[in-house]
């Protein structure tokens, strides 16, 4: 078996993918293929219902909410957000916390001006930066709750006098949040909710329509709320393998089990990498993501000696993003207590190794 | 076994269910499943790289034009293909042909002037009009090759003196077509490619960059041309299904011999709507579509009767678009020639019963 630290795509249950593999045979006993079976059919109605509910159930969206399932990724959110909510001649506040966070901001800037409150850039992005002030006159406030490169996570829902959206792609459905406070979330499936191919976003209705200018309909969040995430085909297999997962999560106990499980986690690797003179974290302590832990080692040279040996092992998928180099270890919700400690174990005959 | 006449998401080949299934556990001896491998490991490069080969193989698509394996579905094109050809303050040409074509003329609006040079509304869409005339001064001239809800096809590609668009959602891959005459050709993939969840784009490099306009860059075909279809998570799982498909079609022969086999299959098809009394079909004889045949009773009444015998013998998804009515039955690439013949047999067997 292996022992998947992958950033996104990443583990899922391996029940969900015994219950996925079986329904692109035959899928809720129609004798036909979950790939094969119109999206129209009130089957799949029943598994897109299913899906929008297990979401709103677990993690307590408001009824005034509405829960899409898109496709396009949240990159292609960096554009809908704004498109949506900033108004015609409009301005929108960001917050510089890592890659995505920056990627965001630049997309922004082809729909109205951009203020960027704070950054962590000169800090390379270890640090969340806290000291800001969200001003009053523009339409809202967007920041990236998990920094999946970085490994740097906010915690803390920051008050804000303008609607708040955030890009939860790596950390929705890791812990508790409160989703009132709010305007938008969204969120690539291909970490805590699903395969790649499927998109979450979550709106407070009354912040649409109010923007002035003209949105093609397809990127009109209204379109997709008209059509119950139906305005054109979407992701049939993601949006099953999605439901499924989400069950998955309900069945153990939902939001509050994993989050206390992410917590131990990330704290039993924190703990190694503190303690083992080899390893070093560069993310500031209060900031460190429970989601991607960032990792790296004392002396370079060595870093591909460990990650062979971690192969040899089957820990795949901790080389860390290209961008920033040394190690990354995600993990997500599927990933098992029992993949860490192997990590920590690997870790320590590392250190064995080099005495 | 059940025979799928569903116009999408469709049949695909037995073989190809079985090998996706089997990926879901393991990806390629990788102990991995597809669900939760990296877009980015190299196993998963190859799988793109090769979907783009045959797509470019089975086309013979010329070297200029790129090849893009995107999300959104083809409605998001209706909007992406004018953001990319259309100039600021430009006009375009399309032929509304159905309701695909009128949503695709609708979406172009936002975006600059449309002239719609003929329309087959009046005749509700059963006809397509052959005697207009494209404009010189248009940035482009959009039509759709398929009308998947009608029930007709654009055989002849247009003589055009401006850059050809087409939506071949539902007919690319079933019949060869000169790539060279076209500007642009997009699909949704849930018809002849693959599963739901894929779109794809086939341009020619030397059309873009020269709007004028700012597209944003999650819309802009050059981002994607740029990342190699990586701007962004691609739907992994449709990418990898639609690769299982179009090795089965090149192993089959390839379009050659496909267009045989859709031609066949859809001439016993009509020759029985024909033959039989109690059947008609409303397109016009030189217009009827290859891939979706749309078929009424002379008595309407006996519809629902019809559709119950059909199910008996487990013949699927044969009831007409809501906006139609009747039956239409879809041959894709993968529905077996055996599956129409079952259902011309059913048609006699009832022409029998009301004898
Ligand atoms: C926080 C965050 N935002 C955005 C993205 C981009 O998502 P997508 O590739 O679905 O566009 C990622 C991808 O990993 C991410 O981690
Ligand atoms: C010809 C044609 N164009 C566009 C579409 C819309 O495609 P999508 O649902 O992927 O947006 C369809 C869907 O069936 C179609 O048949
Ligand atoms: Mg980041
Ligand atoms: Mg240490
Ligand atoms: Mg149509
Ligand atoms: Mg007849």
């Amino acid at each position: 078996m292996k022992h998947n630290f992958g950033a996104g795509p990443c583990i899922l249950p391996q029940e969900v993918f015994k219950q996925a593999s079986e329904a692109v045979i035959n899928f809720n006993d129609t004798g036909l293929s979950i790939l094969e079976i119109s999206h129209r059919s009130k089957e799949f109605e029943a598994v897109v219902a299913e899906t929008e509910s297990l979401i709103r159930d677990l993690l307590s969206v408001p009824q005034n909410y509405s829960i899409l399932l898109l496709q396009g990724g949240a990159r292609q959110q960096f554009a809908m957000a704004p498109m949506n909510l900033l108004k015609e001649g409009g301005k929108s506040a960001y917050l510089d916390t890592g890659s995505w966070a920056s990627y965001a901001i630049k997309e922004a800037k082809n729909f109205g001006s951009v203020e960027v409150v704070a950054s962590g850039k000169e800090n390379n992005y270890t640090i969340i930066p806290k000291d800001y002030t969200i001003p009053t006159d523009v339409d809202y406030f967007h920041y990236t709750s998990n920094n999946t490169i970085f490994g740097t996570e906010l915690f803390d829902i920051p008050n804000s006098p303008v609607p708040l959206v955030c890009d939860m792609s790596s950390d929705i459905m890791s812990r508790k949040i409160d989703v009132s406070k709010f305007g938008l979330i969204y969120a690539g499936a291909q970490k805590n909710i699903g395969p790649a191919g499927l998109t979450i976003v979550i709106v407070n209705n009354d912040l649409l329509g109010k923007t002035g200018r003209t949105i093609p309909s397809v990127f009109d969040y209204q379109s997709h709320i008209n059509a119950k995430s139906m305005f054109n085909t979407p992701p049939v297999f993601s949006i099953y393998v999605a439901m499924l997962n989400l069950r998955w999560l309900r069945l153990k106990g939902g939001i509050e089990e994993i989050e206390r499980e992410n917590i131990v986690k990330s704290r039993t690797l924190y703990e190694e990498i503190d303690r083992n003179p080899l390893f070093r974290g560069p993310s500031a302590v209060e900031d460190r993501s429970r989601m991607n832990v960032t990792f790296v080692m004392e002396n370079p040279e060595l870093e591909s000696e460990f990650l062979a040996l971690a192969q040899k092992r089957d820990l795949v998928a901790l080389k860390g993003h290209r961008s920033v180099g040394g190690f990354r270890a995600s993990l997500y919700n599927a990933l098992p207590i029992s993949s860490v400690h192997l990590l920590v174990d690997v870790m320590q005959e590392f250190e064995e190794n080099h005495k």
